[in-house]
């Protein structure tokens, strides 16, 4: 079978066979099949989706394309995390020294700032001395002797992937669910993960625009799990503010340490107890997620956890005593508030515009070749349905130059609406997907 | 706009403007956009379609990447005729003598056998001397003292429409209504055409699977005519069987010299009849197709039509006297008769089979490089709800060399089917489509 009968077989909304999938992930992987195929291939799908069956198999051939990372040694099974990108959401950096506290083991493979989104490597990077970049050997070593490793990609991981993403982002077949569903897992899949929970999130800061959108993705994935025999959990969390009051790569790092250390509280850290609490289940330290929760809360308030993120970041090179004290973090030599332009209650935002503001002022890349600022950002200071009276600080800039405050300042305001009615809050925590089942939070049922 | 969003705004479903539409165009011709890019967008309109709008627009801008043919020294509307392709389908060796003997002016360009279909430069050049490779201003010369002219593409000609037919046939999206009538239509208009009519097959040996498609294609190339400020008329025909009992080059040009001599009827005539009466309304030659059929039957009569062809022939270097002796033409070494292998009426034909072995005998090229035998192919003896005795010959194979004859022999039996019942034969002209109207053959309206 030729490969233009591949693409029509595909067009004509016919499922297609494992071996037509094994053919375009080589192609893709390889460069066998040509660029102007696989991307109409990658349109078809986008038309006629493509079912569990189908999708399974092109994860485990986008995984099985490149090198498979071996956890076998560690002797339990590894859990992952994922997120599908958000602003001002470092569960991560709190789950992970939590979840470790709790005698999970975590080799954790993960990536860097992508668009309005922030990157759990760009926010390691900020500590001083803290590296992303160690070798296979050592990430083992770490992740057997202190519970858990975050760093970056070192292997030739889902070249097929790599390759399809690519050729997606200038095609305009990104938003599929089955081809994200795809490329998400087999990742995981690839950096040898046992377990996986993931954090799919809906809302203005979003890449799924809807929540029936974010529900199809995560049932979407939590079914390749099934198939693949890995246990899959994923949660609907909301993404219509930032997660954490700060956004920016050492600004978070600082939110982190304060929840770990049980000083600050929130949104951020009740959506790391939920991931968390599921991460303990699916790794099979808990019996539920509400044991798992507390488990996680434990290592909070024992400071088992803060001792947890310092042993990695020590472990990684970095300055351990950020944990104590967090002024060791970089900081911006500029903070100007924004004040609220009249009195209200904070009725939305448009997140992804925050992020944007956070990137501009150097948190993220607009190009790849662009060196981030590890210090700048925002921290807000006003959440969803707050009161405010005008002239109140709504966020604090941390700027490099005093040039960025004005734009920044505007592009804040103009992403923050003030409204006379107190608006409705939307819940935090959308719905929980597993395999059995997909719980919504009340109200949400409907519209799943 | 980047590409990738003319992508995203197809995939949506919305229309494109003209100036997107001019960037796919000039992209396509110049390798500007990348092909990964065009075969996505082209997947996207193979499921959102194009609006007459925006075919128009497309047709116009494929047009005008290239070299446009200028006919205005001949001082008429020349009158182009078009086939979506056929079997035994030489309407223009038939039709384009008699149009010029009524006055008209015809300058074609022609194309070559495709696939399972014959192409008119091919049996131009079965005629001994006869070429098809003609400067612009000899072929100009020739259609003002001449009256018609037949002969290849010299020029650049819609490059952009070259590309995407290219990448059409390797990407899955060569079926897509408003792709296929810009394409045709483009290089019409390209080769200077002041009006066209069109020949859109249904049927067994169609490139349109159902008669429905042909309509809406017909349709769609009439509304670019419209738009275009160009005449453009559509009959939609059967090829269900062959058209004419010839299959093959030079077997072609004898059955259209019988015809133009006056010595042979039948379908072939009959839908170069409608097709050259139409193309006399399109040029204004006649009042309606009714008067302009009779003026082509008349140039039969006359003898004035068969005198064209031959001053055509000669003034292309032929040798006309084969207009007078068709055994001046190419003949084949073997002929063997094919038995019908049982009692029966013909109840249906693979037509396309029928062309594919006519292709293997040597009269079509399975690859670009193949040469073509002049001589060879198939002469029908039996058509649609003919009853035949088993035994009889249904048709004769005309070979150059006696292995094929097995084979061959097999292949007809089995694309002709004999039944005990006497079945429906379908109309030879299903519907004409107009600006104003689409009128239907009896029986077909309801399915249109």
């Amino acid at each position: 079978m030729s490969f233009v009968d591949i693409i029509l077989k595909k067009k004509a909304g016919l499922p297609l066979s494992a071996s037509e999938i094994h053919e375009f992930a080589v192609g893709a992987a390889t460069g066998s099949v040509p660029d102007y195929q696989l991307s109409a291939l990658l349109m078809a799908i986008c038309f006629n989706g493509m079912n569990a069956e189908e999708t399974t198999t092109l994860t485990m051939e986008m995984m099985n394309s490149g090198d498979v990372v071996d956890l076998s040694s560690i002797h339990d099974i590894c859990v992952d995390k994922h997120s599908t990108g958000g602003v001002g959401d470092t569960t991560t950096l709190v789950l992970v020294p939590l979840a470790a506290a709790c005698g999970a083991h975590v080799a954790k493979l993960s990536g860097r700032g992508l668009g309005h989104t922030g990157g759990t490597l760009d926010k390691l990077e900020s500590i001083p001395g803290c590296s992303i970049n160690i070798s296979e050997e050592a990430f083992l070593e770490q992740v057997k002797r202190v519970g858990c490793a975050v760093i970056g990609q070192t292997q030739n991981l889902c070249p097929a992937d790599k390759a399809l993403y690519a050729l997606r982002d200038v095609t305009g077949t990104v938003g599929c669910i089955p081809l994200i569903a795809s490329s998400v897992v087999s990742k995981k899949l690839a950096s040898g993960a046992g377990a996986i929970v993931l954090d799919v999130k809906t809302g203005s800061g979003a890449l799924m625009h809807t929540f029936e959108e974010a529900v199809e993705l995560a049932e979407a994935m939590v079914a390749i799990g099934k198939k693949a025999g890995k246990p899959i959990y994923a949660l609907i969390t909301g993404m219509d503010q930032p997660l954490g009051t700060h956004v920016g790569n050492a600004l978070e790092v600082k939110e982190a340490i304060d929840i770990l250390a049980g000083r600050t509280a929130g949104d951020l850290l009740e959506v790391s107890l939920e991931l968390g609490g599921s991460m303990l289940v699916a790794c099979g330290r808990a019996a539920d997620v509400k044991t798992g929760k507390e488990m996680m809360q434990e290592a909070i308030t024992s400071g088992a956890g803060l001792k947890k993120f310092a042993e990695m970041i020590a472990a990684q090179g970095g300055d351990a005593r950020i944990c104590q004290d967090t002024s060791l973090l970089p900081t911006a030599p500029i903070q100007v508030a924004v004040p609220a332009e009249k009195d209200g209650y904070i009725s939305s935002m448009d997140t992804t515009a925050i992020g944007y503001c956070a990137q501009r002022l150097g948190a993220g890349r607009e190009k790849k070749t662009d060196v981030i600022d590890p210090a700048v950002g925002i921290v807000m200071r006003a959440r969803l349905g707050d009161y405010v009276h005008a002239g109140d600080p709504i966020a604090v800039l941390h700027l490099r130059s005093q040039d960025q405050a004005e734009t920044a300042m505007e592009s804040l305001q103009k992403a923050i609406r003030i409204d006379v009615n107190k608006p409705e809050v939307p819940p935090l925590v959308y719905a929980c997907v597993s395999s059995e089942i997909t719980q919504y939070a009340e109200g949400y049922q409907s519209k799943g």
